[in-house]
């Protein structure tokens, strides 16, 4: 997930200079509003890289909110009086009251972390130890307590030159500690740690929130922001049912300016006939013998395309299949499901179409369908879309589990090419199937799924099962791109297979 | 939870006679009514104890419903089909329809337990898959799936006579597998796993429901009943959301004829005063020399008092307290909440109240409140008390998971002996403080509250956290109960602890 929070978001002074005002009579006004209610309670959850700021976006916190209804609580070794109790007794104890806001650095999160960076942890034990936590926190949202957890993160390049400055500060070097170091020091192994985590505790009651912690404006106006309005969408909200509390579905949503995944790819990226051809050739032959060796070793690969209507997929799909050989893989696409499926959960479609071992199947289309065209168009609820995330990751981690390769590419284009495209597909006779109402509907959406899109990829992107995003405004990069993502991945995969 | 399915619970032959003819015409007439109107699907999984009647229940299910739209699937090993997909497959490709019902005999509860018992899972590895499969069953359950799991349970005894009996009869030599003779060789194994498996499965959103399988009418009779009223209950109830699918609370509700954990004991017992003092004074200072080696390991002790009003809980308590050190021990009398208690989740204010390490927590009524009044009385709503259960099996899995004693005491009295009680508090001036009206407005509820507490006996009894039932209407024999038991448990702590 981290990736989606390394673009570079950044807030000019004169905006911060204007912005801020407002964002605190705002928040004074809702935390105002909270405590006169006393309906529900406010933990936000202050996580992340070392040196990303979150320090001191609490104190800017303490700052623009009223400190007198605002605590914070860090924690660190735990007391004698602490470790006489289960560990969760710390966080129970001081626990906020209806009404009130609490803010919790680093919280329940970093002892996990460095239990299984230590590795007093195993594998199972880790993951066990993040039920847990699932379970705390969906005790607390079922009883009403809003809360927001912010994931501050900054590449390792930035970590390492802000700790450098802040050691040879006299002034900062209080910042630093030796447990900092020894992160950097462990950056590497860090990461998947984090990325696992942030995964498997991202459930719909207590998504996290990726905060980009580089440019110290952006980040507090978007965490002040945020919180503005989550307190905001939840008063007066009676929800019927303990169902996802009302937050905004992502950061992106805050600030429509700021650069997204999608936004900063570059798609002028394009290759010439010639080099198409030559690289072509030789990916399908690379494709086609380790195809073989995967169909030897049993290595199942399952693929996903998506992109906008005409981005290229089905040519894409074409080129990958020329090279396989034509028992061993089944395309499929997805199209509105049909009465049989419509009777079952929207996994069971996909569920039954997995390979056989060493077999391929590609899906022209697939179960992001849910958190794309479902939430757009909505032909599934707000709860169903927004529980996908977690019932997709679960999906696809037993995928993984079981040694199948699963690649995911997203096809973008822009509006212009995809207006070309359209042009030429009704100017070409046996192009003109492929045209319909429903494409130049979509068009009029077109900021609706770019927003879908970010979401998604911030939601399902793991280490293991990542989005290949393919800048696809030139259909040679696009299909280049795509096969080669294929072999490399094919590639590790056979070889880390006995 | 398993103890509670061994009480003996039969039909006679007559009942069984008059019941089934009108058992068939309800359960054709729901099955039609669910076909009809395809509203959600229906998934029965028959699980628990070989020879316990699982196959024969089922067989009779599918004389009673029309087999036309039943499906019974069984799972053995992993065909070659299978094992080439992740494990889940085998059950997503045969999830039934809308406005059907499937049975799963044995599902995915099957492989876990074995692989269990075999050693292939570790603790954290079985946690974890039962973590996996809660995740799935709320995938289903979240799309609409009426799941009702049925766990068949027989004592050691009747299971080995049984086996004996099919082994020595040519006819149903068949029924006999060599799973079934490991199992019954490895009960003693068997039986935290599937304790433990009880537990955890055992969601707001997908409980377990234990059917006694010593009585073959009784247990076709319940499951009929059961199955039939849950597919009433839930037809034509559109749920505004995912939350707890509506079926009916426990068997016992099924059939109030039927003995409960509480009609079951025997409340004549008692001890003469000759026998209670001497039992008395050996048991305290047992219990005073076992306190001071607790404090010394550092063994902290958590007890719970619950039972009727004038039922000797705190008679009880200071007949444990007297032995104890008053600088170590703290008695916490539970009442309705404060205003800064009702501000917060319910759990918190005994979360704050845990003992420092080697010290006695005593709780005059306990958590267990919200199963309890707040149930009976509605304070709390329906999903918040049926949730309260997991909340609660995860707060006391912390607690043993720290090393702390958890000792929980139900104190029964029979209406009789409370009459006689409260009357005598009246007389007496000291003890006139001790009745109010509310006691007698809980009285006219003791139906509601005895089903409540079967259920809190069934829903939240482990292996390493059992109620203990006291037959309390006799104080002496009580009093006598409850010291030995703490004596016991505490001692077996101490002497694990280096």
């Amino acid at each position: 997930m981290l990736e989606t929070a390394e673009l570079g978001r950044k807030v000019g002074k004169q905006e911060y200079k204007e912005q801020v005002p407002l964002l605190r009579t705002e928040l004074l006004l809702v935390q105002n509003q909270l405590r006169n209610s006393a309906e529900f309670s406010a933990i936000v959850i202050v996580a992340g890289s070392d040196a990303a700021g979150k320090g001191r976006t609490v104190n800017v916190l303490h700052e623009w909110l009223d400190p007198r209804y605002l605590q914070t609580h860090a924690f660190d070794q735990p007391t004698e009086e602490e470790s006489e109790r289960p560990l969760a007794w710390r966080y129970w104890r001081v626990l906020p009251p209806k009404g009130r806001i609490s803010v919790f650095l680093g919280s329940w999160y970093t002892e996990v972390i460095s239990a299984r960076l230590r590795g007093e942890l195993d594998e199972a034990e880790f993951k066990q130890a993040l039920a847990h936590l699932n379970n705390f926190e969906r005790q607390l949202t079922d009883d009403g307590t809003l809360l927001l957890k912010y994931w501050f993160h900054i590449p390792r390049k930035i970590q390492k030159k802000r700790l450098k400055k802040y050691a040879s500060d006299p002034n900062q070097a209080w910042r630093v500690t030796d447990q900092d170091r020894r992160n950097l020091r462990h950056y590497d192994e860090l990461l998947p740690i984090c990325d696992q985590l942030l995964r498997e505790t991202n459930a719909p009651h207590s998504p996290w929130f990726l905060v980009e912690g580089s440019d110290r404006r952006y980040r507090e106006l978007t965490v002040g922001r945020h919180l503005a309005d989550a307190i905001r969408n939840r008063l007066g909200v009676q929800p019927a049912c303990p169902a996802p509390p009302v937050v905004p579905a992502s950061l992106s949503a805050i600030d429509p300016e700021q650069p997204t995944v999608l936004s900063s790819l570059d798609l002028t990226q394009h290759l010439t006939r010639e080099q198409y051809k030559s690289e072509l050739e030789e990916l399908q032959a690379r494709l086609n013998w380790l195809s073989r060796e995967a169909h030897r070793k049993h290595v199942s690969t399952v693929l996903v395309f998506e992109g906008a209507d005409a981005a290229g997929k089905g040519g894409a799909i074409r080129r990958v299949t020329a090279a396989l050989d034509a028992r061993r893989y089944e395309v499929i696409p997805i199209a509105a499901p049909n009465d049989e499926e419509r009777a079952r959960h929207y996994l069971w479609r996909f569920w039954r179409r997995l390979p056989r071992a060493g077999n391929w199947t590609f899906f022209d289309r697939s179960w992001y369908g849910r958190v794309l065209v479902e939430r757009v168009e909505g032909f599934a609820q707000e709860a169903e879309w927004r529980r996908a995330y977690e019932e997709i990751r679960d999906f696809e981690e037993l995928l993984c589990e079981r040694g199948i390769v699963l690649v995911k590419f997203w096809l973008q284009i822009d509006r212009d090419e995809q207006a070309k495209r359209f042009a030429e597909r009704e100017k070409v006779p046996y192009k003109q199937y492929k045209i319909t109402e429903e494409d130049y509907r979509n068009r009029g959406k077109w900021d609706q799924y770019e927003a879908a899109v970010n979401d998604m990829v911030e939601q399902t992107s793991g280490l293991q099962t990542p989005w290949t995003l393919v800048e696809a405004n030139n259909k040679h990069f696009a299909r280049i791109k795509v096969l080669r993502t294929i072999c490399d991945r094919l590639q590790d995969a056979v070889e880390r297979k006995k």
